[in-house]
């Protein structure tokens, strides 16, 4: 799809009124046909805070629909964020691809879209790609600062950290940075992305937008301490912005880097997944991270994963049970 | 089903002999005829080691089949053990629900069965029931002392602990006692179970033998850290018992106690929970627990479980998202 | 089972004081353990509106879950309904089954449990079974009419009728026929019901109850209309208990009768099913009542289907399509 | 895809040959390789009817898969329509969406194709779009005048109409509504398509062709009724087109219109639709159409749909339980 | 369940009548309320022929859904057999386990039920339980000669044979021999069943009936030799047995013996099955039956399973993959 | 897609060297996110067996996934070839559609692609359409002649052939037939292909390889016999190829035609197929292969399928049930 082809205009009515003032708890309409509902809809909640003149943040969770810190952070400030606290304009989407969110998946249940995956989208595509479009054409346009929350889902676990992306243009990626610094996590990353088709991120970086984004945890839940993570960063977002009075609460931040490559161990075998380190904690180059053990009969010989740098582990296979291709580690120094 | 009913016999065989000295790897095959095989069968793997007269142990895992600190430990152990190492017997079955562990699922997908629910189980049952006839009538009766691992599985999270039931005999209650002081888990529970139908601890007590049991943690993973509580807590069971020569390894350990219906907490309202207290931390009376946001649109109040006593987070609901009837929290003091 | 076995305790906990005056919203609480919730429990909706000493009206809709009149009348009564306008009480469960009625099919998602199949239950059955119990041995006690509504569902259509079984007790059953009197549907009929296993009907006339029924309508939809005659019915039957004060709404209605197999029509293939008669109307004997299109290829000559008696169009198979051995219909004189 | 892409023949070849006279049973064949038929295909019955010269009625019904006037109407008239009777040809096509109509379903279970939204097809595209291409290139060109049946499917009914499209070129929408006078519903309606994207009308009037379609009723079933309307208003088009001798039964009709997006009343809430009043009946501006209960638990309010304008309740939402989303009503003047 | 429980009558009624002269072709009716058909039926095939006194056939096939001859030569047999062609009764059942029959299936649909193991059935239980009912109570007594029609189905592939069982009782056993060499199939068996629970031809023997199985191929399809070796085996039966005149035509046949539990070979690997003999072919003690690929990379050494006996390959595992516990082979003598 | 569009670079990265002299067994490892692993991969086996300057032949099974002698094969070559054994290179994918080949069935479980309809796939595809672009830009132009092995696979049987097409350039025709001799299939075949849209045969020729193909059996399965044929083919081919060292074992072969449409018979009709003739077996024209018995009730005479031409029954239809549209018999001469 060329620049220049003339798109037909989005199937998603918006019920909020992006150029109001005051509090909207409204909803993105997808029109939906399908054998329960021949005239059905997906309803994406939204809300829109704007008091007069200002920057707009986009505040976005449920890009993956397991990943909780984000729709955590976000249902609790469009309902607390008063028009008054405001100066611009917050605009919070919790649950991006909403279908996935409703049935605690990373992938839509309608059409198994990964919406980190989706972007410019389409308005003629699947229901993932017609949201994807959405956010393309008509909210990415309207922000200044994108923040868009991620954390392992069910099937990875992370430190909890803030990044953004090393970018070509050095003004765009320094003002990210600063942004990562006011979010505090206790890690920040700079990513340097190898594949970035179909991402969120890159649709925003490429209309000059500030993206941040996070990885707070995982698992297919939260805790009281990811979440609070989460909390507070979104709140030092919007001030750092200028959209919310108040100074940025400091916090300690480590910064952390994936060189390259070997970053990433994978398994080429089914099994069980014994970790010998847990995230945070130091490997050696050469050490064992985590063993495999086959599950077909007792008596079998584990494989071993061995790290192929030194480096903190980082991220690691979440579930019991590991399959040939899997990520099973993650480091980074 | 009187005890005087005469069973028709237990269709599974075991490929390794009981009586017999050294280490066997190998199955109880339980045949099973189905659309996909018509003279198939389900092939759990169990180990047998054994060196002379002494005592038997009986270690079992995937009770349940998303929980993995007893698979872990027990499929290491079983590869590990040498008859050398050895007085008596040691009978491992690193999963007893094979066909849920393979699934990861709680429970079995051919039958939906929860083995901890099937107990004294039916020769012409279900292939969950079978299993657990066979423990019934097979392998419980050669055990001295049994070793069930359970953790809380891809839907419950547990403070680390190890259990033995409060008992009508009060010699039998008091060696459990002293095998869960001998695993050496964090903490320690003194349990009064209320429903026992159905359930294995219910089957090894009432045939007089030591049983313990464990919550070691949950969420559908293990840990680095949860892992070795398991193997250092199988081993020194081993050693308690005088199987495997040594000393037990000591550990401290605090003792809970959840008195009464008020440690639990159950929502009665579906959305995303946001826990305010984590595991280990002490909640007041009254107290919130966990805000279940509404999820079908923004600005909606939050519903605020409170605890109903002083105590400690002990488990918690692990799913980002939570159901009507779900247990969200438990307290113990 | 015999009637002197010894039943466990139903493990289904009520969250409402039958025994308090007052309006109370509750549950009744089912615990069920699944993959998907360790801990889980099926949540059942019941009021309980009580104000002093009288009759006790136990009023049920949703034991098929796709039968929407019943809990239509029955959400919004319990709403409306305060403690001054009663004398006695009225027990209101809108969904009995209802994890069925919660995903708009006839059976329970979880077992495929027919509710009205499953009496007198088993408190260590599945779901559908553990509900059966709960009302066999403690709604149905406190009962002393019960009202029970059904409609056609998704795949039947009825005319609108109020029914009562005829009865060995003949007191029992006038006050039965006067009840359906007082409903006041269009239509009423005298039930010889042949085939009584199972049945929530029978186990509350076996103790004694005075039990109506309905069939309101079908297709799994409701209109206004069947509305209103629901709506209007229940308030009657109140009211000719002497529960709520007033007198009963008089309405006009038609007695039918259903004298023998003569009156079912059962299709042998399989089709595009094509009525030749509406509800309601009058189909002669050896008339064609529906014709049954072959759609595997154009050219095929239809089935018909002739009455075997000269009736009323009282019940049809609703969906387009037809199976064998499904009922096309049903006439009644 | 452009105008002048050169396009690979359709895969789909018909059994019948157009251009002969006499009546024809013959298929569509669509080769379709799948799991369970490595060389299988769709087989979708197709007749044709042809007496010398004059002009082409096409003929569809089952263009979803739930609606079923039109297949009752036309393997009846199929079966019955002999070449003498004819002057000209007559191509039916019972079930468009043969395997969604075999699956009494709107769209495919193969592709999940909704066939009214999949023109102009593609011959390497899904099962539904190689059927629309067949139609859009081979089918299509033809026909004079076009009749493609609908109803409301499971999820919507409808008050009985016949419809055409207003369209640029006066001259062919006036022999619209002049065919959809001769139909003979008991309503009739101009129809202003917004989104015409996919649609098989606008494929046909695209090329110039007369194309009336209707919606008869709904639920998912037909009665005696909307047969009857569907078997008379067929044999009027082929009448008033000159292809079937003998003049058109004439029957009274109400034009209605539906003028703006006001017409539309959908649903944010989940639960139990209560209709307030029935299709055909007046609702005035502000009035309550439905109230939809919450069902989570007992003694909630209900939310009020409120109508918009003043109208004639021309469709609704079917099923008893209603999602976010859904279309609940729609009303004309 | 003990003999003197009282079991309620079979909810099965029959079409036919099995005391009328002539030929009958009518169904099964068992009653079988579910979602898609609140009213709806298994109609299971049944034909009667009967001409005056003499020995009743049961003659049954499709008692596991996916074996083939046994369907082809009853469907053909009842089509093709006329009244005046039989002296006594011939009952014919194409596809005892009918749902399983209809979906290609070796078990029902509906319930997993596996025919074969559901003997003596329950008219209260599931589908498949109440279909072996009416056999066990109702069909079974009105047979002399049972013959049930078996193939390996889509699993397994077998030597075409006849077989009988050995019995208690001499006399009714040598009938048994007699009649499966009337049969005249490449290969018969004696068989000693060890585990005999819920069989059909246990229930026949226990009985007294004669009773003759077969297993004559399988894959799920049949050959025209193989179709060709049941239907003259049912016609030698029938002749045999003197319902039908003229004289059985001889065939040579060999007879085959399974000692004990060597013949069977049970894979405890999962893999890609290559066989290295074939049906038929003498296997030696000690060599490879069948090598099992590992196919989670290339490179590995594959399982050799050999054969305990010297004996000829009886049956073969049918399927390309293999799983652990799979019967991989059986050899005979 | 143009040629001169420009594609991204393949997301699959080889952990092979295709350079590298020795024995490699490695892995394609195509990322594939996805609900139950959000890095996860698809592990497609791959050995490279190399050794100095020569020719290359890209040797493949499991280009549908349920088709067995191929993959028989080539895992057993792949684990038994050394370097010294060749004189050029060797590419071994035992299974190209791996995903299909692990779920035993002709597609992919992921996106139902069938690979041999995918060529020549896409970069940012499903994941089938990667796997073929991989193969027509990075293996297929490593080669200079193609084996691809097929069979009937679950639903289709063949008699075992060898064949390559007919070609346009008449030179690489005659070394294609040239290798189909050497292969040495018991009946060999030049085909003409009609519709070579996505096939991987028609990806190859374009690029000037040597392709050949076979159908060695079916229905799912192998045989001792059709892997011989396997086995000793693909050796046959790389000692003509000049890769092995050695001579062609010599095999009689018969050439088969397949000349025009009246080879195929398809089914207009469900049912039970019986069929007349056997798999090389000699059908003159007008005679039955084939009758398809009614299942619905007893007593229907079945459609029978007569031959339009003389030949050999060349494949059939494997299921004992077939459906409207199923290729029940190809011809040849």
């Amino acid at each position: 799809m060329t620049s220049n082809t003339i798109l037909r205009p989005s199937p998603i009515s918006a019920t909020v009124d992006f150029a109001a003032d005051g509090v909207q708890h409204g909803f993105l309409r997808l029109p939906y046909s399908r054998d329960d509902s021949a005239w059905g809809s997906v309803m994406i909640p939204i809300s829109v805070i704007r008091n007069g003149f200002g920057p707009t943040a986009l505040l976005t969770g449920g890009n993956h629909g397991d990943e909780y810190e984000g729709p955590i952070a976000l249902f609790d400030l469009a309902r607390a964020l008063q028009a008054e606290d405001v100066k611009g304009r917050v605009i919070i989407v919790p649950a991006m691809n909403y279908p996935a969110f409703l049935s605690g998946a990373r992938t839509s249940p309608i059409d198994k879209g990964n919406m980190n995956r989706s972007f410019p989208g389409r308005p003629d595509g699947t229901v993932t790609q017609k949201i994807a479009d959405y956010f393309q054409r008509t909210l990415l346009p309207l922000a200044d600062i994108v923040l868009d929350f991620h954390s392992g889902g069910r099937t990875l676990d992370f430190l909890p950290f803030c990044a953004a992306h090393i970018l070509p243009d050095k003004d765009q990626e320094a003002k990210g940075f600063e942004f990562v610094e006011a979010f505090g996590a206790p890690y920040s990353m700079k990513m340097l992305e190898i594949d970035t088709v179909g991402m969120y991120d890159t649709a925003a970086e490429e209309m000059g937008k500030i993206f941040i984004t996070t990885e707070l945890g995982g698992g297919g839940t939260a805790t009281a301490k990811s979440a609070t993570i989460a909390k507070r960063g979104v709140m030092n977002v919007l001030k750092h912005a200028g959209i919310v009075d108040g100074i940025v609460e400091p916090q300690a931040t480590r910064w952390l880097d994936m060189p390259d490559g070997d970053c990433f161990l994978f398994s080429e075998d089914a099994g069980l997944a014994e970790f010998v380190a847990d995230l945070g904690e130091t490997v050696n180059k050469g050490e064992v991270v985590a063993r495999i053990h086959p599950v077909g009969r007792t008596g079998g010989v584990p494989v071993e994963l061995r790290s192929k740098m030194t480096g903190i582990l980082t991220a690691r296979h979440f579930p019991g049970l590991i399959k040939p291709g899997d990520c099973a580690a993650v480091l980074a120094i």
